[in-house]
């Protein structure tokens, strides 16, 4: 009776403790950074969250705490609180497909046929500007226009990747930038294996960085031998880093590929063994069913890019298949010399009503369906799923505040048709990635604007004497 | 001998004197209100011209003078200058499609077929909620949306037509205003008796003023029969003023035309007299190859609705076949409610955009293509073709003033391909109407902004409430 009465003792002394304790710490406002209260909060979790009067709490590079305003304040006690009544708390978009320094060619040519375009005026640009000075200055004006829309993540395909990385520290951005590997002479490589060579540089150099994931970038199944092809891909997987390769974005891609081996552009780069999970493929227009089983089976992450398809007519990609089948779609930009921004809501506006038209059904891509491609699926398909791409706790703090004060945007029913439909890169406020603020009241803090416009305009005088 | 010496004389001195005479008055300064000068200054006139460093004079409501800084600089003495160095001066955009008032219903229900849209949402709302003072708050939010977006003249197509025409006259606007006759019970009228009726009291309250066009709106084929068609078109006639209709816009419009009548609605409607150089025809997607002959034939102004046709996914109307065939082709925004917004920018980029991409042609419909059709093109498909779409000495001063200064639209190569493909209408600084300057520095000066939109948002509840 007494060795009872004594485990009672304790168990309830120890019960009390306990409950004391959590009280305690539950009450405990946490301390963060920076507390973003008051908005409309558009999560894009899994249950489409979207939280009027809302707030997000960073610590750090983190998200800690995402919930009604008053439920977020009475947990933190937040160095800094950012008023967002009347705006939008969205994740960052993650623009999956873009050449960032091609924003020095846009309006160059337009309205061109694709051959006449490349080869009268891009590689003829290409071949007698790239260069380390013109991919910095085109990096960081791309920079500039992206972090002013409201892109936080972005995937590249250039040349002189390292010098894009040195930019993209600088302005504080998250992206997967990859080194192209190309047969013909390239700016920066006179041969494959000059490119792959500074491809493994290049990924040497920046694996394991926070914000910045280096990556292998094999140009298309027809710019490259089976050879480079693969030896691209081994060294991808040799280091655990993407791939990035453009796939069946033309018709005469998929001619080639029939023509050459039989098969589509998809089922050769599965013939030699080249898909996986970690390749992210950009346009996918000219797929078949199959094709869409196979790109499902690797887990290969497709980039979806309305603009640059519609632009240089190069087709339709197949998105309601897509998404059916379980395939993680991203939406892209693509490079600003066919498209002609880097605009991640006209990326959106353009996917809803392009397969509306497409499908001939109005309910076909909904608003909801392109946020979704436009953050958390192309988080996925460039394998960045867990860090970023929605407003979730333990995530990366990559988001956007943005304005819905504009005529154009009045009155309010729904947020996320706003943002697909009426809303504009402009429109975007703050920009934060890994929890540090890039642009305040549309202010960008980590770039000197006026010196990099100044910059690109004296570059471009060069660009127009290198073509007709 | 004499005789011919005096002849000499006299010929001589009256050569010099015409000489002084013409010298003098080509050297005299004309005393004009307003300079625009230092800016590129794209004309849209026949040959196209765009002038670097160029001005545009204007006195009172009329252009007097387009061309290089220096030259009209010289031929004016201007009261007010504005330096647009590093900006547009374009012609004001002409939106040859709208239903202002529907502004109200953006974003209400999105991602609909467009019977559902209509039937559960659209007509709900317009039943219970289109008052007089619904129409002027959403006209008023519409005014602002479309000075902000550099809009100069619209083509209206709405009940309470005549509260529209005072928002309209207040906020300086330019405008076709067309009061709808519809065979259902409309909220302003109970029958299309009482329609025509209120329509011909309109037109005669504003026949001949100096902005705005009354005009007369029979709905569509389908929602009218013969007699209420012929009656509109008769008293459109009578008064020698617009007649605006949908036509061939979706294809269950074909159908119902082929199964009444055994014709296109083209077809039709020119079976019955309809059609004439008045008429403005909304959409024409669903049209064959001889009825763009019909439409020409009759010198029937066409409007363009790119975002409409593809959000409520109608078809896509022949444009290229249209300008091939020599009809006046205008773009148009359509109402908000399917858009979402009034951005004619918008308009010029999905017109080229989606032509590209369905005629699978990256040279089809072409900024400078677009960018008529926006100005020009519509000017003249509304019977508006001398008096504004264009920058030319002798027509209505409605310009605009367009910023270039963002990185999304740095460098610039070709300032028409920037118009089109980056340019939107936030972009817009200035815009001037009949001479007046009714925004200014990107602030309206017509409309109590702040106003509006909280009338705009107060009104909103009430349209929440009468939809599911």
């Amino acid at each position: 009776m007494a060795k009872r009465s004594w485990i009672w003792s304790v168990t309830i002394w120890w019960l009390l403790f306990s409950a004391a304790v959590l009280v305690q710490s539950s009450d405990l406002p946490r301390e963060v950074d920076l507390l973003l209260t008051g908005g409309t909060v558009v999560t894009v979790d899994t249950s489409g969250r979207v939280i009027t009067d809302g707030a997000v709490a960073i610590d750090g590079s983190v998200i800690v705490a995402v919930g009604s305003s008053a439920e977020v304040a009475s947990a933190v006690n937040a160095i800094e609180i950012v008023d967002t009544s009347g705006q939008i708390v969205m994740p960052g978009l993650v623009n999956t497909h873009t050449h960032a320094p091609m924003v020095m060619y846009r309006g160059l040519a337009d309205d061109l046929a694709l051959m006449e375009w490349l080869e009268q005026y891009i590689f003829p640009a290409e071949a007698k500007t790239v260069t380390p000075e013109f991919v910095r200055v085109g990096a960081a004006l791309a920079a500039l226009e992206m972090i002013r829309s409201g892109t936080t993540t972005f995937v590249d395909m250039y040349y002189f990747e390292e010098v894009i990385a040195e930019v993209v520290l600088e302005a504080g951005l998250r992206a997967v930038l990859g080194q192209t590997i190309i047969e013909f002479p390239a700016p920066d490589a006179a041969v494959p294996d000059v490119a792959l060579a500074r491809a493994e540089a290049f990924v040497q150099a920046w694996r394991g960085h926070e914000r910045i994931n280096p990556a292998v970038a094999p140009h298309a199944m027809y710019t490259l031998d089976e050879n480079n092809l693969v030896a691209a891909r081994n060294l991808a997987l040799r280091y655990e880093v993407p791939i990035l390769i453009h796939l069946a974005e033309t018709e005469n891609e998929l001619s080639i590929a029939r023509e050459q081996y039989g098969l589509t552009p998809t089922g050769y780069l599965e013939s030699i063994g080249f898909l996986g999970s970690s390749v992210v493929a950009a346009h996918g227009v000219w797929v078949s069913g199959a094709d869409i089983e196979i790109l499902k089976r690797h887990g290969v992450g497709v980039s979806h890019n309305p603009e640059s398809n519609m632009k240089l007519a190069s087709g339709v990609a197949p998105v309601s298949r897509y998404l059916a089948a379980g395939v993680d779609l991203g939406l892209g930009t693509d490079g600003a010399a066919s498209n002609n921004d880097l605009d991640m809501f006209e990326a959106m506006r353009m996917a809803s009503l392009l397969h509306k038209l497409h499908e001939r059904n109005p309910r076909a891509v909904s608003a909801k369906t392109s946020l979704e491609m436009a953050t958390i699926g192309g988080a996925r398909a460039i394998g960045l799923g867990d860090e970023v791409g929605s407003l979730e706790p333990g995530k990366c703090a990559d988001l956007i505040i943005v304005s819905m004060a504009a005529p154009r945007q009045t009155p309010l029913y729904d947020p996320i048709s706003h943002l697909v439909y009426t809303t504009r890169g402009d429109d975007v406020r703050m920009t934060i990635v890994h929890g540090r603020i890039l642009m305040r009241d549309g202010r960008v803090l980590t770039l000197d604007e006026t010196m990099i416009l100044e910059e690109a305009r004296q570059l471009a005088m060069k660009v127009s004497d290198a073509v007709p």
